[in-house]
C-alpha cells in the first residue's frame, strides 16, 4: 500500500539529516507522513443557463444518477427567477429540493451555515454523488460552500453566481467561509467546488449598483495583471454600469455585449490564471489581495452601508496613492485610476476610514499574512508589486489627498 | 505564474477529448483548474514528554518565535499533569496561554469548538507561525483540530494525545470533527496537524477501562494488517490492561514495558500506513474502518454510557461472527477474537443494538462510502476482505450467536 508517493518514512532513534528537528531523547521513534491532494474544477462560462432549450445545467449538474439534488438559492434569485427555474427542472424530470435563503454581508454567519446543514441533513445527500447546487450571490456561494465543505468532512457543491462579483471573483476560487466575531471570513475551509457555471445573462436584472460592485474586482485583477483589460474598463466604464455589461435591454446594451462578454472572460482568465498556482495560499504574495488589506475592516465597520466592491475601492485609492506618493505609479495613472473608480459610481472614502480603523487593517492583514504587510500596488496597469510596510502618516496623508482630488475633480461628490 | 504543474487550460468552444461533457453551447468557454496540495506531518513517539530535562516539546512545539502559543488542555490532564506543565513552561521561559475544556462524547459538539475560536481570537493567533498545541484525549484532539482547521481556514495545531485512543488512533490521522445532530462527526475536515507527540507515559495515570478502550482500537488495526501486534495483543492481553502497558508502577509493569512499547509502535505504524496513501479517504475500502460500520449508531444511542472502544468491540465481534458465517472467518479464530475481546473486559453486546439500529448503521455506512456497505472483516488476522452487503437476517443470527457464545464462555457477563 505504501508507494513512492506516498512514502511512509520510519527512522530509528538515531535518525539523521533533519537539520531542524533535535536529536531524539532514548525510546523516540519518528514517522514522516506525507502525501498529495489532488484537485479539479471546471470554470464554464454559459449564458442562458436555465433558457428551456439549454442543456449545459440538466446536463453538468444532474448528470449522473440518482438526478435529485439539494439546490441552495438565494431569495432574490427565486423571486426573479423561480418559476423558470422551477419549470426547467420539471421539464427534464429532475428532482430539485430547494431550500431559499435570504443572505447579506450581516447574516454572513455561522447561524446560516448551521441552516443549509439542517437542509443537508434532512435530504439525506449522498456524500458524493449528489453535489450540492448553489445559486446566488457571492455571500450566498461563501456560506453554501462553507456548509458543502464540512458536511462529513467535504460535500461536492457547484456553483452557480448570479451576481458580477460572484462571477468574476467570488465563483471562481476554493475559498469558502463566515464572518465571525466581527471579522470578515474568520472562519472558513478551503472547499474547491466540483464546477462553477457562469451565466452573464443574469447580469440583465442586477441593481446598477451591484455592477459597480463587481466592475471594482474586475479592476482590482486588470489593475494587477491586465493593461487591456484596464484600458477597456477605463474606454466603457459608464456604459458599462448603464447595460450591465452589454447583457441590459436596448441598443446601447446590444452594442456592448462583445465588450462586455470579453470584459468578463478577461477577467475570469486573469483570476483564474492568479489563484491557480496559489490555491491555498501558500504564496502570501498574492496580488488579489490589492484592495483587500484595508477593506475587510472598513466593509465590516460601514455595515450594512458598504457593498464589498465599494470597500475595495477605497482601499484600492488608498493603495494607489500611497504607491503614488512613493514613486511607484506616476500621477497620470492614479488620476486614471481615481477617475475610472468615480465613474464607476464607487466611493474614494468613508468616515468610518479614520486612523485607528487603518491601523487595524494594517495589523490584521499583517498578522494574515504571516508577519509581513505585502500590500499590492500597481506600478502600471497589469504590473504588481509590493509593499513590506505602511506608515500611519502615509495613511493620513493618503486620506488627506484622495480628499483633495474629490473636491477638485467630482462636484458631485 | 502558470507551471506545467499548474496547468491553466483554457479552451475555445469547441474543446474536445472531454468525453463527460456536453458539447458546449454557442458562447461558452471553459477552464479546467488543476492543482495539488502537498501534505506532510511528523509523528514522533517520544516519552516523558514533559519530563524538566525533556527538550523536545520546548523544541518541536516552540521552535521558532515568537515563543508564545495557546495550548489546550484536557481539563483532567490539567489536573493531573498541571503542576508539571506550568513549571515546564516557566522554566524555559515560554509563554503558555492554557485554555481548558471538559470534553465528553457527548459534548462534542460545535458549541465547544466555537469555546475554542474565541480562546484563538482573544489571543490573536499568527496564522503561521503559532500553531496551537493540543493536549488531550481523542475527542479534544478532534474538535480542537477542527476548530484550528477552521480558523482563518487553517491554523497549524500540534496534537498531543494523552489516552491509548489517541496516542495509537484519533492522534495520528487528518480527520477532525464534532457530532451534529445525533450523528458521530457530522461536521468536520481534514485538517493535518503539523506534528503528533506521542508519550507512552501519559498511559500510567488512566483508568483501566481507557486503556481497554484503546487496545480494542489496537485489536481493530491487528486483525486488519498486523498478525504479529494481534499474537502479542491476545499473548498479553490481561496484563496489557493490569499494567497500561506496562507503564504503571509496579514490577509487573517493568516486565511488560518492552512488549507494550512494541505493541504501541506497531499499532502506530500500521494505522500510518493505512492511513497514509488513502489521507483524504478517496479510496473508500478502508480496513480502519473495520469496527466503524455499527458503532457510530450504537455509540450515539448508548450514550454516555458505551466508549468509543466499546462500540468498536461490539462492531468487531458482530463484523467477525458474520465473517464467520460466511465461511471467511474460521471458527478458531473467532472464538480468540471474541475470547480476547472479553478478556481485555470489552462489551460484545448492547441492549442498544436492536434490528433497527443496525439496519440504520448500514444505511448511514453504505451512505457514507460512496452507495455501497464495504464492512472490512478479517479473513485471517493481518488480512481484510470487504463484505458488499450485510441482511437484517445476518445482523440477528449475529446477535443471537454473540449471545450464545457469551452464556457458554463468559460466566461473568
Amino acid at each position: 500500500m505504501m508507494s513512492d508517493r506516498n512514502a511512509l518514512e520510519r527512522a530509528g532513534a538515531n535518525a539523521s539529516g533533519r537539520g531542524d528537528l533535535p536529536s531524539d531523547p532514548p525510546g523516540a521513534r519518528r514517522w514522516s507522513v506525507r502525501a498529495t491532494l489532488p484537485v479539479s474544477y471546471e470554470v464554464i462560462v454559459a449564458p442562458g443557463l436555465i433558457a428551456p432549450d439549454n442543456d449545459t445545467l440538466a446536463e453538468q449538474a444532474f448528470g449522473y444518477v440518482p438526478k435529485r439534488r439539494l439546490v441552495v438559492v438565494e431569495q432574490r434569485v427565486l423571486e426573479l427567477f423561480g418559476d423558470r427555474l422551477v419549470r426547467y427542472f420539471e421539464r427534464r424530470d429532475l428532482h430539485a429540493e430547494l431550500v431559499c435563503l435570504a443572505t447579506t454581508e450581516i447574516s454572513k454567519d455561522s447561524k446560516q451555515a448551521f441552516r443549509i446543514i439542517e437542509a443537508i441533513d434532512d435530504f439525506g445527500i449522498d456524500r458524493r454523488s449528489e453535489p450540492i447546487v448553489v445559486i446566488g450571490g457571492g455571500v450566498l456561494l461563501d456560506v453554501a460552500g462553507w456548509a458543502a465543505g464540512l458536511y462529513r468532512r467535504g460535500t461536492p457543491y457547484i456553483r452557480i453566481p448570479t451576481t458580477l462579483v460572484g462571477i468574476v471573483d467570488a465563483g471562481l476560487g476554493v475559498k469558502t467561509g463566515v464572518n465571525h466575531a466581527g471579522h470578515k471570513n474568520r472562519l472558513g475551509a478551503y472547499h474547491p467546488p466540483q464546477l462553477s457555471l457562469l451565466d452573464p445573462q443574469f447580469l440583465a436584472t442586477l441593481p446598477r449598483r451591484h455592477i459597480g460592485n463587481g466592475l471594482a474586482e474586475i479592476a482590482k485583477i486588470a489593475l494587477m495583471r491586465d493593461a487591456r483589460l484596464w484600458a477597456l474598463l477605463r474606454a466603457h466604464a459608464v456604459d458599462l454600469l448603464d447595460t450591465a455589461l452589454g447583457q441590459a435591454c436596448g441598443e446601447q446594451g446590444k452594442d456592448l455585449a462583445d465588450t462586455g462578454y470579453e470584459i468578463i472572460t478577461r477577467a475570469i482568465h486573469a483570476m483564474l490564471a492568479e489563484l491557480e498556482p496559489n490555491l491555498w495560499e501558500t504564496n502570501l504574495d498574492r496580488t488579489v489581495d490589492f484592495g483587500h488589506t484595508f477593506s475587510p475592516s472598513i466593509e465590516i465597520a460601514a455595515l450594512p452601508e458598504l457593498l464589498h466592491g465599494e470597500a475595495v475601492a477605497i482601499d484600492m485609492a488608498l493603495s494607489c496613492v500611497i504607491a503614488c506618493r512613493r514613486g511607484i505609479l506616476d500621477q497620470q495613472t492614479l488620476s486614471q485610476v481615481l477617475d475610472t473608480l468615480g465613474r464607476l459610481e464607487l466611493p474614494l472614502e468613508h468616515p468610518v476610514c479614520d486612523e485607528e480603523l487603518l491601523a487595524r487593517g494594517v495589523t490584521d492583514a499583517t498578522r494574515h499574512r504571516g508577519g509581513r504587510l505585502r500590500l499590492p500596488v500597481p506600478k502600471r496597469p497589469g504590473e504588481p508589486v509590493f509593499l513590506e510596510e505602511v506608515s500611519r502618516d502615509e495613511l493620513t496623508v493618503a486620506r488627506m489627498l484622495i480628499r483633495d482630488w474629490m473636491g477638485a475633480n467630482l462636484a458631485d461628490y
